[in-house]
């Protein structure tokens, strides 16, 4: 699975996914060379001394220069600016991809910008965790985890072939679908889920009855679970809400929807009707588990790496 | 910590919070002697076979006969049924407690059947997993975990002493606060965050877009998060609802009132409403951490653990 697929890769953007590809493709020996951009010269700077490129500048313009393979992790607000950035550097024959976690509104902001002999085929990689920057990327984040392509029709399948197997040595498997059905997907396996904790952290912030210490003090009795995701990166998270909003809206309807039936059952003592749901709920959980999608471990395994325990 | 703490201890109840306290007695010598009791023969002929205890009834009148401490750990529901079948047994001088998540309730239910002269002191340790049952116990499940106690107004300074020394020597931190409070805290901090989990478990399972299998599938970019909370017993959770109605409610409205304006905010396009809540929820979760209430590592740890990684 080793050995170099690319000469040159170039990586826009430098945080917790792109310093992650830029680990694994040091790890793995896939590329002749490897350069790094990003805007702010502070965060540069930190990617150079973790070392994770062999060039690096805060111009995407420059760096795409004859790259054979270039792979955009910004948020994904600024796809449409980057493409604008780096079109005219694009060398023919390249290929260009991102990581972005919504890809129609990703396609419409930078395939106007693609050149003739280009090939771009938008990707997602269904992997990170709530921290964020250079710094908290490691090697074999993608290991285990899906990478959806959304290929567009025109789309040459040697070069779909060739990025496939670069995703492939990472430990990714590989899928395709149409952009509107990732992000339809995406709306309710990721993007609702994170607004909804977003959400209730904001909710049990602002009580008057109940002191901020007090949540936090108690907060292991089920609280916690939410705040990891709420603790994602903020730029990231608006970019998606703005640039996935008729999927997002759609299922955050029938969330309030479900939401309000469920309250009125409480309000009224249906005690069936909750016990229904509580208990067709729980099958969910043992499928995910058993397609090797968490862990079987009790409360995620925590106990095993709790200082206290 | 350790030494005979009672002379006999009754669990009422052996369910996850039951027999882990049964393993922790046994593991630290806490008891004369233990004796168990539920009301299923099934559950008592597998508590027997762990040998979490010295004695075995599913008579709960029976099982408190002569106990120093009797600890009942069922359904919240179940709290007022199993008061009046073992109110004519209780030893004067008894410690009656109970480990139910909504207080009010369960003294509303229990306190009148107490004969004079046994110590009634409701207790709630936070605690657990999302797992239930005499197997899914464990010793040491209540290490470094809050243990709340609602004391009435005429308890015995003496009796609650004792009760504290027994969960101190599970290893517990103590608290003490009025019922109605209790109850509101843990609406924010626990009852809320599995009703919305359950809710978004539903949702999901019911959309026609998207099929379950591609839920399940690409569940680790936050979905899953939500499953290991709407795995919890439905029981349990049925009788919470019922149990803890008002706070629950308020705590409901709230959170859909915060979820309306968000949505809004992304029909809209308000970014910087959208940045604002992103950005302030990320503190809530570095206290969470500072406070030792959750791992600090990545994704809960789960990487550590995953047999992908």
């Amino acid at each position: 699975m080793s050995g170099i697929l690319f000469d040159r890769i170039a990586l826009i953007g430098i945080g917790l996914i792109g310093s992650s590809i830029a680990r694994d493709i040091k790890a793995l020996g896939l590329a002749g060379e490897v350069v790094i951009s990003t805007r702010s010269p502070e965060t540069l700077k930190r990617a150079e001394e973790l070392a994770l490129g062999d060039r690096y500048t805060t111009s995407a313009a420059e760096a795409v220069r004859d790259a054979d393979l270039v792979i955009v992790s910004v948020p994904v607000g600024s796809s449409g600016l980057v493409a604008e950035q780096i079109a005219p550097n694009l060398k023919p024959g390249a290929i260009l991809t991102d990581v972005g976690s919504t890809k129609a509104s990703v396609i419409a902001q930078m395939a106007p910008h693609v050149p003739e002999g280009v090939h771009f085929i938008p990707g997602h990689p269904l992997a990170g965790t709530e921290k964020s920057g250079p710094d908290a990327g490691f090697e074999g984040l993608f290991r285990g985890r899906w990478c959806i392509f959304t290929p567009l029709p025109e789309t040459d399948e040697a070069a779909l072939g060739r990025l496939r197997n670069f995703w492939i040595a990472l430990g990714s498997k590989i899928d395709e679908m149409d952009p509107q059905h990732h992000d339809k997907v995406l709306a309710i396996v990721s993007h609702l889920p994170h607004i909804i904790a977003y959400n209730i952290v904001g909710t049990a912030d602002d009580l008057e009855t109940v002191t901020e210490s007090e949540v936090i003090k108690y907060s292991a009795s089920g609280f916690r679970d939410f705040t990891r995701l709420a603790a994602s990166d903020p730029t990231m998270w608006r970019d998606v809400c703005l640039h996935n909003k008729d999927a997002i809206l759609e299922m955050l309807a029938r969330f309030s929807e479900d939401l309000a039936y469920l309250q009125r059952a409480i309000r009224w003592g249906e005690g069936d009707k909750l016990f229904e749901l509580f208990s067709r709920t729980r099958t969910i959980r043992r499928s995910i588990v058993q397609a090797g999608q968490d862990v079987d471990a009790p409360d995620f395994g925590r106990h095993a790496l709790d200082p206290k325990a």
